[in-house]
């Protein structure tokens, strides 16, 4: 890495297989992103853990999931380094040095972690979850990250991680960047049902890992304009799931479809048929990858374990910083 | 160490030269105990950045110094085990895990951490201080201890550290023995001034550093009892700091010197002159074995290197296994 090359941090919990909306909100961003930056990815298990505590052996297959989708949908790791949050012990050497950097009430303060534990219903949080804008400073810093790509729900995070290397760096000595935020302008991708959100929990999701008749399937389930009976009646692509996937996998023809659709002139069937076409083609170039590396298991197992090492050796390099600064260093420096 | 060969876990945080007081409380127990238990005692210098995280260079100054005191009052390096926290990465490492298995109820219901709140006058406690019973469950388990000498107020936390090792144990698989605490019944030594504890803080101590000189004119300020005027008068030895001293470091004239008193046939600086004697006769033994290291720096180091070097080389089997039982082992076993 050239001095004035900035380095990317992002990452994902592996909390399941990646879909659609995942391509759309960060995965193409960060295959965009991989050639000018240096990136770092990280596979955040331990923070997974902090709300499947009582189920490792889900994250331990989620894990492969993860790496194998971003394999899979372009991640170069020639380019991008995946790693594995667990096995980068410098960073919950970094959590326990912030953990006194941060008081009590800016962690209750985070309306994000307030909203999140409403979403899990959880009436007696964990040390762990209130505390995880803090393990996740260290993630963003132990590689010394100069930009987080993030949406709007993470700012609060990226300001307490800002907080934290601010006060750090005041009190022992500069040691990181103070990291900025890179605000992703990618508009979220509905479900199939219409609803908001592409989730995996709320089962209206396109894999990455679907094959091409599952594709099709789902596609044909998809909640089109309710009030179009007919294929020759009007619709309103505007609420239509169908048409706003158009939108997202068909620019050439996203046009022409709306004004078929305006104009009854094509019935959803078909729409369907065309959109479903295309979100194969689309999706052909990362089945044909995922299947070199299914071929290949070992090959997996050897770009995390590599990428892995470089994280580590990463962590390790910044260690010896915050130990120097911190004069902790006990057996480097003359004295003890 | 015999498979039946129980382990100890104890320590201090590095927060200034250790005194008599400390040596009575506990330092005696476990020179004691060093030949019948394998003894690891922690200098915990990242729990001491909870209360002095804007100063580490004074912890830095007080690892050594705590080290140079347990060598001096005769804790034995070939028997005992002294090592530095904040070296052993797999302390934070089960210090994050374990957060997620302690509720922020049961942190903040804590009557130790509530009290010491109240001493340090915190109004918005750190995230680090509110949970430092969490890494302290990591410091007694990383080395799978099964006993931790400490004083009453110390219980709570003991607690809390079996309950953390009992969730652990039933989530995922038997790592760690739940650890018994053992109670010390030392009472506390008094302070020169006559209040109730011995404390640097409180600037009444006599240090385990301190030369003959030293101890003979910090005896001299102890207080006596008020009442007593004239040396012939008769006195109280009960409310009287010199006979409390003579208790614990003279028990051979012990009584002879209550008799004395009550009938006020030695005068009080006669007392003192005899008891300032015991303590430096008490003490000299530990002034030999503190020059001897003074004279050799490196052999603290050296001391403080190797024991570091087992206690991690016990850490990271603790790691091993916990990672397997958690089935995030992902590099070892079949799959990733």
């Amino acid at each position: 890495m050239s001095s004035d090359e900035k380095r990317i941090l992002t990452g994902d919990r592996p909390t399941g297989k990646l879909h659609l909306g995942h391509y759309v909100g960060s995965l193409q961003n960060r295959i965009d992103l991989q050639d000018e930056y240096d990136t770092f990815i990280i596979i955040a298990d331990v923070q997974a853990l902090t709300t499947n505590f009582d189920n490792p052996s889900k994250i331990r297959k989620d894990v492969k999931q993860v790496a194998l989708d971003y394999l899979a949908a372009g991640i170069d790791p020639d380019k991008a380094t995946i790693f594995v949050q667990s096995l980068v012990p410098e960073i919950a050497e970094l959590t326990i040095f912030y953990s006194m950097l941060v008081t009590m009430n800016q962690l209750e303060r985070n309306p994000t972690i307030k909203a999140e534990a409403d979403q899990y219903d959880y009436k007696d949080m964990t040390y762990g979850f209130i505390g995880y804008p803090v393990s996740q400073a260290a993630d963003i810093t132990f590689c010394r990250a100069n930009l987080v790509p993030v949406g709007e729900d993470q700012l609060p995070h990226i300001e307490q991680t800002r907080k934290i290397v601010r006060k750090f760096n005041n009190l022992y000595g500069e040691v990181f960047p103070v990291p900025e935020p890179k605000i992703s302008d990618f508009p979220r991708l509905m479900g199939l049902d219409g609803k908001a959100k592409m989730s995996k929990s709320l089962n209206n999701a396109i894999f990455l890992a679907d094959s091409e008749e599952e594709v099709k399937s789902k596609v044909m389930t998809a909640v089109t304009d309710p009030g179009r009976i007919r294929a020759t009646d009007p619709g309103n692509p505007d609420i239509c799931t169908v048409f706003h996937y158009h939108d997202a996998f068909n620019t050439e023809e996203v046009d022409e479809v709306e004004t078929n659709c305006r104009q009854g002139t094509i019935g959803c069937v078909d729409c369907k048929g065309k959109l479903a076409k295309k979100i194969n083609k689309f999706l052909d170039p990362m089945r044909e990858r995922r299947e070199k590396y299914l071929d290949k298991p070992e090959l997996i197992r050897e770009i995390l374990l590599s990428g892995t090492e470089k994280a580590k050796s990463e962590g390790e390099e910044t260690m010896k910083k915050v130990r120097e600064v911190m004069k902790i260093d006990y057996f480097k420096g003359k004295s003890i």
